[in-house]
């Protein structure tokens, strides 16, 4: 099993629970957690769709790797990707889901769905 | 600190890489590489996010931990989250990204962005 | 001045207020305008950015005029395009705007915004 | 039939087939029609309906006509919904479809789905 990213592992694995504790943290010491209801999340992670998007908007088809784009542009990515993930997070956890066993379970589902063949 | 969710802890964390290596693994097996180009996810990315936004469509404002909801009602949010968030996981791998990482310091710039009054 | 389209001009033109009447009639004889809040409606448009979104996710880069889609494809596109169009609509009506003058006023600020060079 | 818009008349219809005109010819006098494929003009799409999210999310349930927005808020909104509907007019337009015709036959079609009852 290989995924694309070869990084030597410099760093320990995060968890769905630490960056769910995290966000949780971060709200609960600004007080937002009154403006943190199931559909302002869900809009606030759409708008963050809306900004991953404009990155790739303009650039016709991209290869894996990105290959050509500048460390300005990977950073950015890597902070919009981010805010999609955290603004999901807290989705889920306003909701009340285990995100990480929902996703475990829906990888077995998606298997179930689409078996292997010989 | 608290987040929503009182699980007792029966199930361990999920990491983001566990889920990163399981998707990978399920499309390579597939033979599906070929079409997980970048703006290709990030489209089903944008289409799972349809489907978790007409969960919530007709509902007017949702309360937190979804006290009317039914299970079924439930479990399909858990399967469209989750679509959303293994997208997201495979967008990430296959542009070369470390999201646990990106998400952690988007957590710390964010905190810079949003300081603590006393 | 030419647009990609060549119809000959079978059809009189559609105009916003038309879809706007049409639409505005169609939910109140059917009791729905007690669902079509303006989040209500803006998540159900999602939803349908969603579904066009899926038309196009497995694609890699699509040609304009779509040389070698079938006619089946096609058609679904026209009917996932107009249901983004048509909740549209029914968003900036019942937020009370006039979103055919908006649109012409955009235009106006998008050209003093790029302006032509000589 | 009435719709939620109670304007004097002061304007005249605006038709998609003017909408699309303007903005083919304002992407053409730019050289702009390079970069308008299916797919770029879709995550653009996907990034104006961001912004359109990004107004209402923080904001919990909102009421019909808006009752208490400033009119700032308003000519924002004004605005991020014109650049939905101009990209998806071009998306229609560079796809080949007249988006009036496709939206009069949806009408028609969600007539014939959810049928009055007596």
């Amino acid at each position: 099993m290989e995924s694309t990213n070869k990084f030597p592992r410099k760093f320990k694995d995060v968890s769905l629970e630490e960056l769910r504790d995290k966000v949780a943290e971060f709200a609960k010491v600004r007080n937002w957690d009154k403006f943190h209801s199931p559909r302002n999340l869900l809009l606030a992670l759409v708008g963050e769709v809306g900004e991953l998007s404009e990155i790739f908007q303009w650039k016709g088809e991209v290869e894996r790797g990105l290959p050509n784009w500048s460390s300005d542009d990977k950073k950015h990515l890597e902070e919009e990707i981010s805010d999609v993930l955290l603004y999901l997070v807290q989705l889920a956890d306003v909701c009340g889901l285990d995100l990480g066993q929902a996703a475990l379970s829906k990888i077995v589902k998606n298997a179930q769905k689409y078996p292997l063949r010989d």
